[in-house]
């Protein structure tokens, strides 16, 4: 195995983790949150989403998050834009509250664009032609997140070559980096591998993240097997962040404290203090009032609470 | 990735998941466990264990379940034999209610040695000398199992020599299967290689099989690590059954579903019928009352469940 010597884990829990919440999680628990993942070493963090709080209620409070962030230089605060009118409502903040990236997305499976969209997927890649178009014109990064590159809860298995149609499309409208996401975390390491292999006709190396979900118990696996392929960038989720709707119970984002853990087992830099990263999930937890889904998190705060009784003996 | 195009799971349940339950199961559900293994395609069973009934008083009906149990050509039951009484007990039934494997065991860390069984690892082998040629001169296979190959509770890490060590010890006393086992769950991929790389000194890959623990959430990505080095045995859980007694609350053994998932979605022939093992790990996890641990049963579960309620409408 040839594997990268660092990895940049960008933590999607604050956008992609709370907004299935049921119950909105109030701006200043937000906030904290991403100042916790901050503090815990996170070089960056997807913040929240300008889509229309009609329709995601949980991501209201988009600009005051926003604005209620203390950056830290050198860490960069992405957002999600479906469209114009959210790059616009993400850019109508003072310059300095702007995002650093934004994130477009498109699904490789065709039933899956239709049913969630009702568009095709060259239709929906070519409506964020003009988003992507603009943010560049700022200066603002764009990352293309890619999901059901390995399965959709509709079509069943994916082909390799829709993922590179669907990177293709991306490239076409100026997306910078992509995300290959395992929407549905069906993926296995030699399906993942062959997402990623096809992403790289259109993507270098170092314009490539892994996504999984852990639905199925195989995200640390397919992170693995993706490492392995070079790719040093993933999307992960403190306390894994994130239900799966199409399997309820089920997890969904993988958690970052697992990632953390075996790629700091494999000597591999992360920048990141795992003490504190679980702190950081710890406290989104007990907010929601439920357990971590992270393993790492369980084994080691279950540790920690042995150690202190110990101690009080 | 040169990976194994075929796989043997050992089910490791009956003995080692469900020797720490508070309330022993009852034999006639330890037997239609076993069944239900078989039934799934599992080959190898480790169905119980002869110790005295004072230490674990779990595994007392050892002799009723071996007599239970219908066999099916082709599938291995293996015991556990902690030294020569037990064997002498499990031999003292009619010869076709014996074993076809027996199991050894020793530690790799010499502190977990000296607190488990107050002695050194090569004492704890050398006890075991008189069973390993016992049971061979009966056409009894040997099989030991390696503890704490990568991590002690007690010393921390373990340096690949000493499992090297350890590996050589068994292999003097005429032990002609090892399993590789990370039995608190902190390894991860480089580590546990290495701790399989020196394992290899002494067996052949054919002779090796891998024994990981989910404890991290590391076992599958572990599995993957293994099978990259050749290795295509594997000691798995139904359900996930057996926790960690170094971390109440957390995972112990990987889940047998959640391997053979990864496996068939590399294309790994098993000989596993996925919907049969989830049945079989459904029916140990009622009797016990408590939910699977099993990331993949609860996933398709819960899609079943869906499924159901669908066709209810």
């Amino acid at each position: 195995m040839s594997i990268p010597s660092r990895v940049k884990l960008v933590d999607v829990g604050p956008r992609d983790g709370l907004q299935n919440e049921k119950q909105p999680v109030p701006a200043a628990v937000k906030i904290e949150l991403v100042h916790r993942l901050q503090e815990a070493g996170l070089k960056e963090i997807e913040v929240t989403s300008y889509v229309s709080p009609k329709w995601v209620p949980q991501m209201a409070d988009n600009a005051e998050v926003m604005a209620g962030i203390v950056r830290r230089p050198g860490v960069r605060y992405s957002v999600l834009t479906p469209n114009m009118k959210g790059l616009e409502a993400a850019l109508s903040a003072p310059r300095e509250l702007w995002p650093d990236e934004i994130v477009v997305f498109g699904a490789a499976s065709e039933a899956f664009s239709q049913k969630n969209i009702n568009c095709s997927i060259a239709e929906s890649i070519e409506r964020f032609a003009p988003v992507a178009e603009a943010a560049r014109a700022q200066g603002i990064y764009v990352r293309g997140a890619m999901s059901c590159t390995v399965g959709c809860p509709y079509e069943g298995e994916i082909a390799p070559e829709r993922v590179a149609y669907l990177a293709g499309l991306m490239k076409g409208i100026g997306v910078q980096h992509v995300g290959v996401a395992d929407t549905i975390g069906v993926g296995t390491p030699v399906k993942v591998r062959k997402a990623i292999e096809a992403t790289l006709q259109h993507f270098a190396i170092d314009d490539v993240s892994g996504h999984f979900h852990d639905t199925y118990g195989q995200a640390v696996s397919n992170t693995l097997a993706a490492l392995s392929l070079g790719v040093w960038q993933f999307d992960t989720s403190v306390a894994g962040l994130g239900g799966c709707p199409y399997a309820k119970g089920a997890t969904g984002n993988v958690a970052t404290e697992d990632v953390v853990y075996m790629l700091q087992g494999m000597g591999i830099e992360t920048g990141i203090d795992l003490d504190k990263l679980i702190d950081a999930g710890q406290f989104i937890s007990d907010h929601l009032g439920r357990p971590t889904q992270s393993r790492v998190a369980k084994a080691l705060l279950t540790k920690r609470a042995s150690a202190s009784a110990c101690e009080a003996v």
